[in-house]
């Protein structure tokens, strides 16, 4: 085998993720070839003019068969439905260590058979609402979280390897089960999303059409509804439960503020924002890892 | 009377955004003096030292009596506790235009008594998490709205002046009537704070604390929530109805996406998804009126 760095990475499905991936590593001058499989040449041959990958084939075995490591760049669903075959090709050539991307575990890990102890299940805690190769930034990894969940079969040599390429490209790399990986990213993730959506539709349909009247706020507030509609439509089909779940936990908190600013409780009102301020700044670090995105942002 | 740009402003309490009105001002080369008043020197002599403001004075009256207009630089109900004061003051020296930037108006207004003809509410769609003079911009109305609310009373050619002075710093001027703002803010920004407290809330009491995993969408989702607890805690006692409404109507769209996603309709997700991408993308130049906001902000 080679050295970490020499291997060739196989992308399987070109998109923002995937091409910013490949863009880090180009960056970080990973030495293995980048080469990349996809349903139509027309995003890869875009990937290919940034000079992200070396090479595509609209093949997928050869592609397969001549990579190191293989990563799905897919939403989950597409990702659940792809890995059957991806694993069966893998096995039969050459077992090269498989990765993916998906934002939900659980429904990618159940479709992960045959079992293949070279799976690791991966989500980069990283993104945009713009979508596509061209798209692609290669900081967009610098300091952000990536999440392995391998499971108790899976190699560690092979999350090791995942690890060292995920590093490669700026991320910090932080182990979770599968199960806790969704209830977490349901509540961290998801969900802030559903909120975007709420608060856009609800202020859609107000007579006053007060969106027109938004600030610095509202820009942050709904700018992840500006979203890829497909994405979010299946990651709300695959996270449902987990995602139901903290939703009920945000109507709780709704109700428990109306309730607070019904009674015009000030004390209690101010009490709850002030905890909140100490909650958001101690997580500013990890929010903003890039310090010019918080002061940009304000 | 001066010419408008050459008229004294008086700064009544120097923050965030009255500082940056004032550095707005110098950098758009107004002619008139630049003054203000405070109950304390601290922020005073802070916004001599940056070359914000000319001088000061820790007296009311003298101030006001050398102002042609005078800008009440404070939350709502500090603003609502000032007005009577500060209009006796104007009315019996020399008649100065009075303004304010109180984000909520209804209060403000009921509390502007005795009636002054020269009293023209107003409030800038421009802020930040950050408060206090040291974090003040001079382009921080670049491109943003004001909101003026005359009453039929109030002189036209006071509110001239006020909407010549926020163009001077670079924000577009438009007309509301005072109760149409507090509900358009209350949805636009007042129930944008509201679930950003909500949503911390929800993470901060999570048993994974999921806050740790946030990326960039949690970035923004949150940010405000580290905003002065005790302006929002003003805001929500002094807009309390339109925002309990706009709260209400938060909850029902939270209702049925909810039970879009508990049903795992697909097409109907979808749909909404692709709805609120385009009322997004819509405003898009409203929310990001300086187009590199945008940009660092995904």
């Amino acid at each position: 085998m080679h050295h970490i760095r020499d291997m060739t990475i196989a992308f399987l499905g070109l998109g923002l993720i995937s091409g910013s991936l490949a863009g880090a590593l180009r960056a970080a001058k990973w030495g293995g070839e980048l080469i990349a499989w996809g349903p139509r040449a027309k995003s890869l041959e875009r990937g290919q003019a940034l000079g992200l990958i070396d090479r595509f084939n609209l093949e997928l075995e050869p592609v397969i068969a001549g990579a190191d490591i293989v990563v799905i760049g897919a939403p989950p669903i597409a990702t659940a439905e792809l890995l059957p075959e991806v694993l069966g090709m893998a096995q039969a050539h050459g077992e090269p260590i498989v990765t993916d991307i998906a934002s939900i575990k659980a429904s990618v890990v159940e479709a992960a058979i045959p079992q293949y102890k070279k799976f690791v299940p991966g989500h980069p805690i990283a993104g945009s609402e713009h979508s596509g190769v061209g798209a692609a930034v290669a900081d967009l990894f610098e300091g952000r979280e990536v999440i392995l969940t391998p499971l108790l079969q899976t190699d560690p040599s092979a999350v090791g390897v995942v690890q060292a390429m995920w590093e490669s490209a700026g991320a910090r790399v932080t182990l979770l089960s599968v199960t806790d990986h969704d209830s977490a990213l349901a509540a961290s993730s998801h969900v802030p999303h559903m909120l975007a959506y709420v608060l856009t539709t609800m202020l859609s349909q107000h007579p006053l059409m007060p969106m027109k009247h938004g600030g610095g706020a509202l820009r942050d507030m709904t700018r992840i509804a500006a979203s890829d509609p497909g994405m979010w439509r299946d990651i709300a089909l695959a996270n449902r439960d987990a995602i139901l779940t903290a939703m009920d936990a945000v109507a709780v908190q709704h109700a428990h503020l109306r309730n607070l600013i019904a009674e015009a409780d000030a004390p209690a009102m101010e009490a709850l924002f002030a905890y909140c301020r100490e909650v958001r700044r101690e997580h500013d670090a990890i929010l903003n890892p890039l310090p010019r995105l918080e002061e940009d942002a304000s």
